[in-house]
């Protein structure tokens, strides 16, 4: 972090743009104008449909500056959306990033935040093409909005999901959500006692799963090398559970899952453990995974089957079962949607 | 307005968009997913260009509800956006639109806020695919983000404007400034007098200026169909001074425009005058106009000599002249971009 503090308004609008954007570079050929003009201007392969997401987030709902790095934070807010363009099986090539600030920021704030949007559009090659930065009368927002490409044929929407499909989950699940537990918790710590150092030795796992989240840009192009296409496809960033439900519902059918076939890393079973928490319940609930939740044709099931990248969890049901999850047990209990609901006041996660 | 009050966490925020979305009509069949799936989907016409451009609107800082119904900030915050894709020259199709509000906000507030956005979609015929609505910890942020298309060749940036090209503006400049000065002043009396009526009546255009600003789709349509293409556009959010300064910047030249030539209404220069304010410094200064500001060649003159809806002010000149105004009384005075700066702490508009 740098000490010096410079004032936003000294650089005025425009040149606060300037600034911010000047050492981005473009990657598309594609992206024919970019941050500069009334709109930017982008160029569509013969035959791509164009998919486009936004979200926003809001200082104390989505995330808490005392803990979360603007750097890190800045990253996050393109993830979340790449995720998004991943979700549709398309890939994203072009971002728009608006601000609203406070005077509590100083450049050199802002500054951190835009290193680690820019670090995303390096590692995830899209490009900055436009944007607003304003002024705000409390705290930070920044909405994104996120543009991909990809041909008709190969996008995966939440509605295509058939009976008897499989159901295949990325990575793991419940690490975003018990890092956010001990974020938490030495956030009381360091409030009951200011100046006690945070104890977060030994939970790199879970934390950077929490902090420095990645989307799955890996398994779109994974999927097309092995000549797999989803039937459906949604991102986890509300939990397994609420996500399982969104499929289900729009593809108007119902889904078994196995608790036994969810999968949950070591780490994230520690720490859940050390809370007294279910780790089944934290890999349900917890959201913000940005792991990839999507079907495919049973057919298709040799070319992922022991591949790491990807658990199958349950299978595609008739629509009056509902959802259920068959537990350890051989109990099937019904899914609840408990996904992480940002319009009730005071909650934070 | 609706009396009743229903709280928005009450719907959950699915629940919410779902229900502030239901209405919505798809009007272009290249729309072939809208809201409901982790992104939208369209279909690009062959050969189109993809023009994106995004506007963030904070309470406090862009608007004051105090004076401001919250249907003509719904209308307005589309209207901003839709402006810059015909400052493009190109038309718009899509919108998304994010929001955060505060629980000070009722279900019943922020559907008025969603009739005035849907009156500017099925006016203007976009479609609504996609945004975000979260709470916020004070007030009400809108983001949206405007997508359009044309081809390449009909697109005008802000860096096409060659020496000699003739300085083109649409409509008149200075009623939304004088329309915001009449809005201030009644809120200065209401606060000294709560109660007391507000004196609006003789007003009407300045403060539908300022209120119910139009995007000018129909002068995207009509330089097509008068086969003018403009060798530069920008659209005037932030006084002609500034966006004229802009202009010349990417285009590398300079202008010379004339007062006597800048068109400004009868109402605008009457409530200037009412005011003690200088009718042209209202023009040149005053922001939030969405007109739209282009060069075309000379040898196009004759093609929008005489047509009501244009206003020549002026011509390019070389780069090392700078951009000046040749007063009424003949002097040359050098143009200051005083738009307004969003950054600047505690000044509204």
């Amino acid at each position: 972090m740098n000490d010096n503090r410079t004032e936003l308004e000294k650089l005025g609008e425009f040149g606060l743009i300037k600034h911010l954007t000047q050492y981005f570079k473009i990657h598309h050929p594609s992206t024919i104008k970019g941050v500069g003009d009334d709109a930017a201007i982008l160029e569509v392969s013969q035959g791509d449909q164009v998919v486009v997401t936004t979200d926003m987030l809001v200082e104390g709902v989505h995330f808490d500056l005392m803990y979360v790095p603007l750097k890190h934070l800045g990253y996050k807010s393109i993830v979340v959306n790449l995720s998004d363009v991943f979700a549709m099986n398309a890939t994203p090539k072009q971002v728009t990033v608006s601000i609203a600030v406070s005077n509590r920021f100083s450049l050199e704030a802002i500054e951190e935040l835009y290193a680690g949007i820019k670090k995303a559009c390096e590692w995830y090659e899209v490009d900055l093409v436009g944007g607003d930065t304003t002024s705000s009368t409390s705290g930070l927002i920044i909405s994104v909005t996120a543009i991909g490409f990809a041909k008709p044929e190969k996008i995966a929407t939440r509605s295509g999901a058939r009976v008897n499909d499989l159901v295949v989950v990325t990575g793991d699940l419940g690490g975003a959500y018990m890092g956010l537990q001990i974020l938490e918790r030495e956030k009381e710590v360091f409030r009951s006692a200011p100046g006690a150092q945070p104890n977060l030795t030994g939970y790199d796992y879970v934390l950077e799963r929490q902090l420095k989240p990645e989307a799955r840009k890996d398994i779109v192009q994974l999927l097309a090398q092995m000549d797999v296409k989803p039937t459906s496809m949604i991102d986890i960033s509300d939990g397994l559970s609420s996500e399982l439900m969104h499929l289900a519902d729009q593809s108007f059918v119902g889904c078994d899952i196995y608790e036994e076939k969810i999968p949950i890393a070591p780490e994230t079973i520690a720490a859940a453990k050390e809370f007294n928490l279910d780790y089944t319940t934290a890999a349900l609930n917890g959201g913000e995974e940005y792991e990839l939740l999507f079907t495919i044709k049973q057919s298709d099931f040799e070319k992922i089957q022991g591949n790491p990248n990807f658990s199958v969890i349950g299978h595609i049901t008739d629509e009056s079962s509902g959802c259920r999850m068959i537990t350890k047990a051989g109990e099937a209990i019904a899914l609840k949607a408990q996904g992480w609901n940002a319009l009730k006041p005071g909650e934070m996660y």
